[in-house]
């Protein structure tokens, strides 16, 4: 890791959260502390090569706090998959199941043109539902998803299985078994 | 505006969203190109000389498009003030009125040490609900607001007078009038 930063430092394990039986990866304490925010963004923009993929799409909320600036960084355009009820403007959906309850996600209609490339972010890959809701959402538009990173991997709700399954390499800056 | 860009280009303005008589300013074509996107970055952090604040504090959700990169831009740690229900740790939260409705904000304890100054940062200033939320709670954790920046100020909703009566200076990228 850059500048031996231990990032596993930066993420607060919270048990029961938000239902009993979750164990919550809390990643604000590595927002709030500047190396380790620019370690996670460095280390993410370098695990694609930037002329592989001409937008990012980013996962509400805590996706955009890692693809936007992964988006300044690699002067890319970036394409925000929000919550139902926040896009003022026509736009593709998706729904999924998650790790707990159910979601549905929406882009804009247009945001993603026929024939781009498009890498994904979030920060937290647990069953793949919202990922794949991504990937969904990035076809519809005509779009191909290249790739995906994501800051914490939960290895063992199998999230990186789906995805693969559908073509889409997966890169994760931090893994964590037996959650 | 740097490159000649016409970020007024890069809003979409949608009426009667999310409730009649409420002109939506829509950012996301701003995001989607990476040069629009950028000079809104980059003259962010020009507004305010970065020695004289130690952290970004950004708004959930469209808050953070713009704080993630601006804190990675900057080199400063980023507070993320949430809607109630997603911070999974003890916080402070703050309840006030919107534009259209009412709402809570939430930001980790501790995330701001005593003494520590915070540049607020959102996507719109409308009434300055959000905007005197994130104030008190800088102000709760010991902290000093030292100014703010907006992608958007819809002057005609007055938020920049609170702001101003709590000392906090206001910077905005775009003026909308009229709505």
């Amino acid at each position: 890791m850059a500048n031996n930063i231990n990032l596993e430092d930066y993420i607060a394990n919270v048990p029961d959260f938000p239902i009993p039986g979750i164990q919550f990866k809390d990643i604000t304490p590595t927002l709030e502390d500047p190396e380790a925010f620019e370690a996670v963004i460095n280390e993410m923009a370098s695990k694609f090569d930037p002329n592989s993929f001409d937008k990012i799409i980013a996962a509400d909320a805590r996706g955009f706090l890692f693809g936007a600036p992964l988006a300044y960084k690699l002067h890319k355009g970036l394409v925000v998959s929000r919550k139902p009820g926040k896009l003022p403007r026509p736009g593709h959906s998706y729904s999924y199941s998650l790790e707990y309850g159910k979601n549905t996600m929406v882009i804009p209609e247009g945001s993603i043109k026929p024939g781009e490339r498009v890498l994904l972010i979030d920060d937290l890959l647990a069953t793949g539902g919202s990922a794949i809701a991504m990937v969904k959402l990035v076809e519809q538009s005509g779009g191909k998803a290249i790739g995906s990173i994501f800051y914490v991997e939960l290895v063992d709700l199998k999230g990186r299985e789906p995805l693969e399954k559908a073509g889409v390499p997966v890169e994760s800056i931090l893994t964590f078994h037996g959650e």
